[in-house]
């Protein structure tokens, strides 16, 4: 079958054998959506080689105990051991020996099967079509945020990076926050997808902002974000960092010291909260679709999805027609 | 009078004039401590220029509402405008246009005499002798971190560095925490200070200890530490940062975005917790001071502290004797 593979730092279509049958159940790519952290593990992040991709909505091939083929699926994408703390404690997503659906150990789902334990699959409901689907793992690493922090409902907001992920935090914040929120980014062309909020350019941002903030999400994967972020909480408040890169930048966090700022390192979120809140609201995160490309144009949709400035790219196979 | 004077980058004795009576509450310093804070405004930190100095124990020469001339004082160093928010909720150390003593727009302590307002002044009762209270305010900032942190009894800590604060927490630690501690550090001949404790050497981190503890204190203000914490912390774990240093250094954030670490900054703390907690404890802070010069040869105390690896070197006045 064809895949989008990482060799070293090249991504090429490659073909690779189809999963075997009687293993984990195989699910029949649908809709897969290009992530940053893609491009870094491309950049050398992690050291990943084999087949790319962790955002998917699937068709499941074999039926298991609890779900039947041909349901369409999601799947949480860290799998753990199943015998430590860590997964006993249902945190399978920091098992120290947990592999990661295309990141780390497993590979990914930018091809036209893809594997996974029954346990990580998440049926996703008719009322809820592929191009939202396909947002679930994304807005589970947003939904994370809630997990780990208390929002307070009047908590003013900044939200720094205009990508793929800070407009998907800035509609998810659009949608149940009651306090004011500010998006901050370098594309205004992007900020019609969220045309209810504030919006300014990081050049924008002047004296009157500085200590504003009680949380600020720093999205933008660039230490200038963390920097912004650090000058525009209030002291005491927080910085969530949703953004994993490959590079070491210099930084200084005495003003997070001075300030007593908390950081929060934030990573993936439970796929089954996601899905609940695709059925439950009407968050548009299909505007977040720039092009969807067939699988076995994936180099050039990879190609697309490294341009700066680029929403969410997809790859898409005859299963979802 | 004498005081100690930074210059730019230059730190001398100095003649300057005595505090004009009838202002704010002049204090007559009996002995005072150098702290890596003032180290690294020399370096050029915060920018300041002026008396040095922060840490005191101090004779009270102004009868005021509700302390009478002759008490021994500490003194709270954070003077708040007394009208903001911050101010009204207790947290003057977080005011915006603050002073702070010997710092930012204030003189220090490193002189004969000294004033605050009287609401910063904090009596130290007759069982503290000078070599004790003038811990109090690092004393404060190691108790600032249960102000701010949940440090529940059996959590696994570790402390690293073996400077001044870092010796001052794991003595805390060691005193009031049930769980585990552990003191990582460059000098073992310091650690005989803290003699209860574990302490190994930074060299010595081995596998064993990755992502085995509940809380890390990083004290050493060096990137290598904040290194050594995001390797050591458990996943969802948390750092303290206690250090402010005033340069920019790579540094990579990604480990604790993937481990959804919270890194907390955490500065000064509350004086009368500290009063109390050196009346209520034998907490052998005196241990800690390497030396002791009498004012008019702070310029040799202040080469002394600048040596690598030194305890805490105090001056002193004739008002101590």
């Amino acid at each position: 079958m064809k895949s989008l593979f990482l060799h070293g730092k090249q991504v090429r279509i490659e073909e690779i054998p189809l999963p075997t049958p009687g293993g984990e159940p195989r699910i029949a790519l649908r809709l897969a959506g290009i992530c940053r952290t893609d491009l870094e593990l491309a950049k050398g992040y992690m050291g990943y080689d084999g087949t790319l991709g962790h955002e998917f909505v699937g068709t499941l091939l074999d039926t298991t105990g609890a779900l039947s083929a041909g349901m369409r699926v999601v799947g949480e994408i860290n799998c753990g051991c199943g015998n430590c703390n860590w997964c006993h404690s249902g945190l399978e997503r920091h098992c120290p020996n947990r592999t990661v659906l295309g990141i780390s150990g497993r590979p990914g789902c930018f091809a036209e099967q893809l594997t996974l334990p029954e346990k990580n699959l998440v049926p996703v409901p008719d009322s809820i079509p592929d191009e939202r689907a396909v947002f679930a793992e994304p807005l589970a690493a947003v939904l994370e945020i809630f997990e780990q922090v208390l929002v307070r409902p009047m908590d003013s907001m900044a939200i720094i990076g205009d990508g793929k992920l800070g407009l998907l935090a800035a509609m998810v914040f659009a949608q149940r926050h009651t306090g004011p929120v500010l998006l901050i980014g370098h594309h205004p062309s992007k900020w019609k997808s969220i045309p209810e909020m504030r919006c300014l350019h990081e050049n924008e941002i002047g004296n009157d902002l500085v200590a504003q903030f009680d949380m600020v999400i720093e999205a933008s994967g660039t230490v200038a974000g963390l920097v912004c972020a650090q000058r525009i909480v209030r002291p005491r408040g927080t910085i969530v960092l949703k953004s994993t890169v490959e590079r070491s930048e210099p930084l200084n966090l005495a003003v997070s010291v001075v300030n007593e700022v908390t950081i929060v390192g934030s990573r993936c979120g439970r796929l089954p909260a996601a899905i609940r809140f695709l059925e439950r609201t009407d968050l548009p995160v299909e505007r977040l679709i720039e092009a969807t490309y067939p699988l076995d144009q994936a180099e050039e949709a990879w190609k697309h999805a490294c341009r700066a400035g680029t929403l969410k790219i997809c790859l898409k196979t005859k299963e979802s027609a």
